[in-house]
């Protein structure tokens, strides 16, 4: 593994992350609403604040913090089909969010929270890989302003948000692990990793799959360096964006 | 009736229109991607060009036009429930979806369209009222974007495109008749009327419904002398965006 | 646009309907059940009495009138697949049901109603253009059947009948207005109109489409004549049927 | 058990049939349609010639025969769900048109029909107990009607019908057993039993459910007794109806 | 017919049933379960004791006991879809659940059962012909397992079992009854029935379908001959099993 | 980290895998037919061998290698809604069986495969924790069954599977990495890692989560030891159950 060696489609190198921008208050209604770029990768990010919980915490003083991702049927170089249209979320889709919501739900002190959801929405407009690690980035610049406005209400007397969180993909391309593949290098790299880290620098999530031939533990620490790195510099500049 | 007394939520006079902006080539992956806003509507319109056609067209020689139309979850006030994890689509939303894609045929040759399918999602970033007409208005843009990119590419020799379509609400609102309703017009209207009409002024569609007391033909002609208007000026916004 | 000349498939003049029958009691068990004819098309629309309300009118003291709307599958010319099978209703259904329920809804006080439904369905027997029309003008005789039995009964002490209702079809057929379309003409037709009004005259709804050129406002307003005709008739042959 | 003592709901004999009446030709578009009542028990039995056949007889060289069963919402003393908004069809309805289809098949040869399939939809109008024994005899006249249209214009060179078919149901009820069970009987019968027989006797389907107590051989020969000469009558009324 | 000239596949003689094992407790989260064994075909019976019971006995002081069955995708020659992953149960599927259910009911006092619920679920792991009469042989012992418990640790007083229940099918297979159907004999044989009796000899369903041509009642009489000999076999050895 | 305190619910130390039982054949339609053991979990994992490929491997002269994955009901303590009934597969259930096809694709040559699909149901019989590491390493044993027995028909000519492949769950429990986590392990750790490894040592996918706090770069290194010892010891025993 040399670093020094490899092309990326994109020009950067290894360890450069995509521009990232992050726009707050993109649309009007929701209680927070964030659409974050990954370069080409925009996701619309919006929190909503739901005076409800689901059954399984009704009584129990808890809320709940849930996300749910969907991708415009266009967003994508060739059309998909649309999921309503079709009359079910795909499996991918499912599994998405899931991992968003566990990323959110893993720096809220649900207690704090009280009984009401936070009910993230993460859609992508346009597709250039990376989505999840975006919508999860995004999302939770959105929950951010979502809880301060009930901060600052007085709906809510202590912050349930106990850390920042951001994901970032890494993988090997071309045989050198690179930070935060865009769509010509996920289609063609052998190894894709997703990594979900709070600010404060702990793991709290980490997916990592042999595309092509398997890959060594030699392999992942260099990912999970790069992967650290990368939140960092999202962890930045989500606090950036929140000033 | 007396045009001059009414107070328009939004100070708008009753025959004025929200400001309509028409961004072009918003996102990068679609032959044709339009945002549209009237006012604090904001609607993404794409046009795909897909190289098939429905079963009852295969063979025909004929191509086809058709639309689906979707809003995110939380474009809206209150939260809706994102039809993909409810698994069907809306009476509602059926119901738009179809009158955008006959308004949309209503201005193509499909036999010069030839065996291919123009495809218009329409998905609605922000809602404040009108959000099917804002999509017919802004999916003519999408088209006319992926057919001139046909007829460029020589794929098409001679245009389908009869004519351009746009669309326009009018209601009865506190007794005046008013054009454009915006979401706290359309809550509050007696009547509700959704006009679609061509560039050069034929009426393709109008679907109105008494939400309080009936209307009378005073009234209706009253509504359709507006929606005139509303629609020239349209037609002239959806020009100069195409310049 | 001369009226005089056109030759209708059935031989009616331009502003003549089709023979319409309405009976009442068609079936033993419903509340309200009539069997109405427009010509070869045969709608059965029952009244079901209720007592209870959809979520969105629990506790508010007022009642609800919907409808559904269904075609067995062979009462078309060739057979349809059947909805129940397919596991969904088509939006061609759902229109057609929401078109039915706010028709019937504008003719109904729900505060005299009270916490009660009255559930309209409309089967279509047999096909042959027009169905939508026959459904609401025969759903008023049923509804009105329900209704008398609860004044009768004591249930209600006052009515939540305003007015009656009913509808007709109108098109542009061979360049020429006719009223009340029956299948051959509906194919064929340039322009086909569905108005919606009460028997005192005043429009509920009008939802008109250009099948191929578009329309002009003298068309629209000859076939707004017809159709006005048309329905004072319509209100007459209910009347009759409900002595 | 002793059948001088039982007093029926509606005052007939143990063994008699509720007033049949087969009207054929009930409505226009089918190749047959048939309204058979079994006393107030109405369904609307049509057969469509579909010159095609299901996945596994492509290429068999033979034809199929099925059906399709379904209760309006109405038909029923309370107002059912309608399936198709459910969006599936209850096991009660599936068991029931396999019933329906196997009885028919019984009956057919469909190497002589050839690759056509003859599907039967059997609506109920109005339901009082046995809806599915009158759906199959009624079935029978509209299938046979369809068949005797093809033998007619030469598509079909010799009859692929073999016998008659018909249905009917009988019931312990109050100790007693009884031919034809209506609603208010089978609501309250110890044994139900349906039973499908051809014309020329022989026994294609039965189906006998112990609803309270189990019932005994002995039981069940009086049941089977009384089917056969309910059917030997059926088979009369079918011949009749036919002429 | 005669007995005594038919070749069996599995060369048993007509009246003799394939080797029957069940074994209890074959899981240990349920309160009973229970794997049969009819030859080759397996399934798994296992009973659940839910305290809650479905709507319609709500507040009734009333039980219910249910059934589901289903069959692993490869339980079968060739591999059926997986009807979770096709997103509904098959007709057939419906068909045995409902069997199953209206077979164990028929044995309960619902009454003395209570408020609670047991649901038994019946999954093929092998199939062999008779995966329905296994299923209902082999959840009578689940569900006699799950009622022990709930006797011995005071929950229930006395027991709500009134007797034991079985299945068993009959069939004639090259013109001579057998008994116990397996998978070579199912598929051929002329008239199929699955009979359904208690302990105490009463019979509580028989369903029997001409496969082929129409079968005769002495022929009924002698498969039902059959199957009372194969019931009372199979009541021994579930009491034997239970010991 | 002190491995030598904690106490395991099991006893069993904490690089200690459960009992593992792999027995073939266990039904006798599939071409490989796996019940796999870890300790209480228990999986049925067949190998079904289709002549045909989805849709998008069609004509490519690849086959393709994909995965179900169920659970009984009653598998789990409490019993489950069937998915079936449900109408839907959860998103848990969709996200394992994705990761038991991707597992399995990984050791796969689909060239060598040619046109054909190896179709992997794993459904589980009783739940324990660490259904899905079991699934994964069952499945690959009734893959090289169905493999072979290609290989011995002639049909395949070389041996399309590339090594073996097995999967095992760590986890932090309380406060100590531990191997091949059971239900009371998994409900109550902190960190719960699946890690698929080959035959030969290389890492296919690793999917990692908090469940209550992050964790470090350390704990996970300490992690992976565990699942690399782990995975060489379930190598061998899928070794020696394929002698």
């Amino acid at each position: 593994m040399s670093n020094s060696k490899v092309t990326r489609p994109s020009g950067r190198t290894p360890s450069q992350l995509r521009p990232v921008t992050i726009d707050r208050a993109f649309t009007k209604h929701a209680e927070g609403s964030v659409l974050i770029a990954f370069g080409d990768t925009k996701v619309l990010c919006t929190a909503s604040v739901l005076e409800k919980v689901p059954p399984h915490k009704k009584g129990s003083g808890e809320g709940w913090v849930t996300a749910e991702y969907g991708m415009l049927p266009r967003s994508t170089h060739t059309r998909s089909d649309r999921e309503a249209a079709r009359g079910k979320q795909s499996g991918r889709t499912q599994e998405i969010q899931r991992l968003i919501g566990r990323a959110m739900r893993s720096v809220f002190d649900l207690k704090i929270l009280g009984e009401r959801t936070i009910h993230l929405d993460c859609d992508v407009l346009q597709a250039d890989g990376g989505t999840r690690t975006a919508a999860i980035t995004g999302a939770y610049v959105a929950a951010r302003d979502a809880i301060n406005q009930l901060l600052k209400s007085g709906t809510l007397k202590s912050d349930p948000i106990l850390d920042s969180v951001a994901a970032i993909s890494v993988g090997i391309y071309q045989g050198v692990p690179v930070l935060d593949l865009d769509y010509p290098e996920d289609s063609a790299c052998d190894t894709d990793m997703n990594v979900v880290m709070t600010g404060k620098g702990g793991m709290i999530e980490i997916q990592g799959t042999a595309e092509g031939p398997a890959f060594s533990r030699t392999e992942l620490s260099a990912l999970l360096d790069l992967a650290e790195q990368g939140i960092r510099d999202l962890t930045q500049l989500q606090l950036a964006a929140l000033k």
